[in-house]
């Protein structure tokens, strides 16, 4: 393992410091743990505090900041934010009016989420979850209550983001998470394996030549290795499986992301991008934004995801209303 | 070689097209070719022309946008763009005031941009040629002409981008390159090869443990072979470095960029900004913007390098108006 650290145990600690030094404008430390980060100015509105595990950056800590989050909490390398950070979290958003937490579905997240709630709900603060499951390759479609969520985490992030700026209530966002929860679908490609930073242990294994489909960011196993080939094969297969998702919707508007794991270039993203929305095209879609970049690593993992999101009226005006944060940006 | 393309033949094509796809609302492709991509509107001022090899992707594609290029040109895979290219470049964006032409100092780029601006003058548009030669570790103070161009591109991208913008002339904006020019230092650390994608050779080859000091961007040797330490030890040594040509400036504020090669982790430059920021710190300079990520890469290399920029009033100004690209974004 070639990383460029100070030590195992302070790898989190660091990456935070160097983070709010980097966005001293906008960001500050919570004053009670350096596990939370918080916008400086937060309006009277519904809070939205998202969080998860080190180790998948930009994600989560990259996506506070005007039309976004107003606050992250953060946990280990892959481990959840403790109960108690998630509460602080809570607190430092609070403005009488709720708050929503986002987080992916992993059981570790989900505890210590629900646990934040509980210990707000004794202060008085009203908080909904809100969990992102976004990963087809994780679950069958019936078993939606256990799909994973990878990189759609950003969509709704951005989505509620903007729900809580322009004024919704706890329960108008919470009307708007369900529409994008059924709405939004993501599936992953591996080709190498990210190394745990702690450890120094890669995630998997795979042969030359072979890719697994349908990997999680933690190196979760997928459907199946299947032979690597061409970005056109590949982007074919891919969105033919998350177009058996989408069936049923009225909607034909969608906004996609390419998104990159670690390793695998910007380039390949951005040729992946090209296949990819054209077989979008050809299957009927208009496909009216196009994310391409790193939103959502596991470490130097190789391989990427392609999320696709239908977007309706409502969705659509919130999708496109503008966001500033340090790894993300949409003018209007 | 893990990497999701179509054919070898076909990658710098097919990235380009799923490029202006993902950013069709700003770009567009010259009517002439595709390897010239230009903003969809160009304002009445000195034009900028950007450009060089594919491969370090988001350089220099990346940076066409508000308040910095106005059209790039692009080579294949680590080869400078074609004379007639260039030219095309050149034509698309010039209003009449003349046009800028950024790059990097490498033979090929010096060669060919030295042609373009010789054909675009039998057309009567007037050219000067700004060469980037930031990178401390390629050759010594004496034989600064030498110097390689690294992430620092961004920077001179950046500030002649709003130099154009608020209506200097070519001459004053010649003038200002030379100011950034003398301002302006990087140096990189290799850890691991980027593949090249068309013949699947690695760049270069490093022992377990041991890392590259000096390294380039197209896996250029640096000045030597040392063993990897800690992210305090190996910061403090590049700041030393690059504190030591930068003596004489009166200037003391700075900013400075951590620039990710490809593979090492956003967790860690992150950890580098933070140990970064604090050597210079200590040294007595005020580093007022921190920008950190990938800027200019080797495909999947390991390492970072490490750009900083003295600012004086007039940079400073310039530095700090709004800009906006697909891949960067600076607020005012």
């Amino acid at each position: 393992m070639k990383k460029i650290i100070n030590s195992p145990d302070k790898i989190v600690e660091d990456m935070l410091q160097g983070f709010v030094k980097a966005n001293k404008r906008i960001l500050r430390f919570s004053r009670h743990t350096t596990k939370v980060i918080v916008k400086k100015e937060i309006e009277d509105k519904v809070g939205v505090v998202i969080g998860g595990g080190s180790g998948h950056e930009p994600l989560f800590m990259g996506y506070v900041g005007e039309g976004l989050a107003d606050a992250v909490v953060v946990g280990n390398i892959f481990a959840a934010p403790t109960p108690n950070a998630i509460l602080t979290a809570i607190k430092e958003v609070d403005r009488g009016k709720g708050v929503i937490c986002i987080f992916g579905n992993y059981s570790g997240d989900v505890l210590n989420f629900e646990m934040g709630k509980d210990l707000a709900a004794m202060e008085g603060i009203d908080v909904t979850n809100i969990v992102v499951k976004d990963d087809v390759a994780s679950a069958s479609k019936n078993e939606k209550k256990s799909r994973r969520g990878i990189a759609g985490d950003l969509y709704m992030i951005k989505i509620l983001g903007a729900a809580s700026q322009i004024g919704k209530s706890i329960e108008e966002c919470f009307d708007i998470a369900k529409q994008v929860d059924r709405s939004l679908v993501s599936i992953g490609v591996g080709l190498s394996p990210g190394t745990n930073p702690v450890n120094g242990e890669p995630g998997f294994y795979l042969e030359d030549g072979e890719m697994e489909f349908g990997l999680g960011i933690h190196g979760e196993s997928g459907i199946e290795q299947r032979p690597i080939t061409t970005s056109n094969e590949i982007s074919k297969t891919l969105v033919e499986l998350l177009i058996s998702e989408m069936r049923g919707s009225m909607a034909k508007e969608i906004a996609i992301c390419v998104n990159g794991l670690g390793s695998t270039t910007l380039m390949e993203l951005y040729i992946i991008a090209n296949d990819v929305q054209e077989e979008f095209d050809v299957s009927g879609y208009n496909v009216s934004d196009i994310l391409v970049g790193n939103f959502c690593t596991t470490q130097e993992m190789g391989g990427f995801s392609i999320s696709a999101i239908l977007l309706n009226e409502e969705l659509k005006t919130l999708f496109n209303m503008k966001a500033i944060s340090s790894h993300f940006y949409k003018g209007v």
